[in-house]
């Protein structure tokens, strides 16, 4: 059985020049010849390869809008069916993005930005997947994609394979780490989750401490390229931190009559001054919901 | 009725100089004369005043441990009794930690630190509460005490008071926020979630996507002076995101025999090869919990 080593390799350095394929395999980089994601479903992906891939695909350097594999006829290149997020890669590279897993990143000389190589691949270092969405490719099926950022210096991972728990940490400095989530809060939120007196508007959930409550503001259309939802009330519920994760990760989604699909709790509860734009739950079903 | 204004005060910079409280008062910073703490439990607290205070807090410019107000003798300034949670201007502390508000600081020459001026009063700027626990102060009484963390440039707060719900942002780009809560993930963290197939010890819930799980690895003796935990799997649970808030904010603890107090669950599971370091629980009890 392979046994993925995630993180950091001994030796390798961003900025590492390789000829191919082959020597990125040699060098324990991406285990596999052919094929962008190495991974499985089991362990997640430890490394991607970028070299071609979609038009809509973009490259900030330390962001990177990532399509996933399938669908395509190994003849015309061209899309002929959907992606699945069951596919091995795809759905190792969502198991990295849920168990906050590092994955290598590298860059061919047919990966259009300007961060990639004239000839052969560049290591570009290790990246966070934080987020997945479907989109419609340009032939029109769905197409897998991801967000990866890059795990800023000074919190990259050990090298070693993940096995047995270790011994752990007794210096009381914190370990390197990745961020698995941050939960940003603006005015807006904050006076949205006060008009529902931070009760969930899902399942009713009050988090109190001596009776003052906590609860997150959740965007239903996601802030940011390629969404570009906006920071408004009628883009955002007030959730429990369990809603918020599994609207984020798409587990959950709502129908236009504020239904809850793929969850045990029916409607959403409503304030008489809070509404939602029926545009923002459309692209949530459409593009972050992927538990069908 | 008071209505506090958070956050940035219009013609109001860092290192701005004030001769003493009164001109803080006049300029809108701080409206009380006397007392640290400015803000009620209904609101928050919008500004503290560091002028004096605990030996045990300490002052990193970024990051400041305060203790909160009550239980003093006014003639001999000993603490004669226990400070209470519920007190007006440490409750209004918790309600600015739980709501994520701003917190104004400003430092007195009475302060000892090296960010204090050598007369008078110099605004600081705006930091962000996040975290409260219990200590036992030099006269052996119970004292409040809270982390503050400066909220870095380009985050700061609009100056508007909290009001109705205001129109939001059409610009597509992020507002300006506060962070509300970092999850961050460690190989012992994942390894600890992968040992319990992502459930949540406390409540048994798996929140999942396509059969991927998802939880969050839970410090019970927090990392980070003054508390010192270590990053080690017996100070660590794996818990849903409702449970962790609940875990970190002192909403329950756990007894020597692991039920779970303060909560509606009974009891933690453990798989075979993982136990908790007794100690870790204790300090857990007796400095994070506050739901007696």
């Amino acid at each position: 059985m392979t046994t993925y080593i995630f993180g950091a390799l001994p030796d390798l350095e961003e900025g590492d020049i390789f000829p191919n394929r082959k020597a990125l395999t040699e060098a324990g980089i991406h285990k596999v010849l052919m094929g962008g994601i190495d991974g499985n479903p089991r362990q997640g992906a430890s490394s991607i390869v970028l070299n071609g891939g979609y038009v809509d695909d973009f490259d900030l350097g330390d962001e990177i809008i990532y399509t996933g594999h399938g669908g395509n006829d190994p003849n015309t290149g061209r899309q002929i069916k959907d992606q699945s997020w069951e596919s091995p890669g795809n759905k190792a590279l969502l198991v990295s993005e849920l168990h906050a897993l590092p994955v290598r990143v590298t860059r061919g000389y047919k990966h259009h930005s300007a961060f990639s190589p004239k000839s052969g691949f560049v290591y570009g270092g290790l990246y966070q997947v934080t987020e997945h969405f479907e989109d419609r490719g340009k032939d029109g099926f769905l197409i897998c994609r991801y967000r990866l950022q890059k795990i800023q210096p000074g919190s990259t991972m050990p090298p070693e394979p993940i096995q047995s728990l270790p011994a752990g940490n007794e210096d009381s400095k914190r370990q390197t780490s990745t961020v698995l989530r941050i939960v940003r809060d603006t005015k807006l939120s904050r006076e949205l989750k006060a008009l529902y007196d931070y009760t969930c508007q899902i399942c009713g959930l009050r988090i109190t401490i001596k009776g003052i409550g906590y609860a997150e503001a959740a965007h239903i259309k996601p802030l940011g390229k390629p969404h570009n939802g906006f920071d408004k009330a009628d883009n955002l519920l007030c959730l429990c931190p369990n809603h918020h994760v599994m609207l984020d990760k798409g587990i959950l989604t709502l129908t236009d009559e504020f239904e809850v699909l793929g969850g045990e709790y029916e409607k959403v509860t409503f304030k008489a001054d809070h509404a939602l734009d029926g545009e923002n739950i459309r692209y949530h079903r459409a593009h972050i919901f992927i538990n069908e």
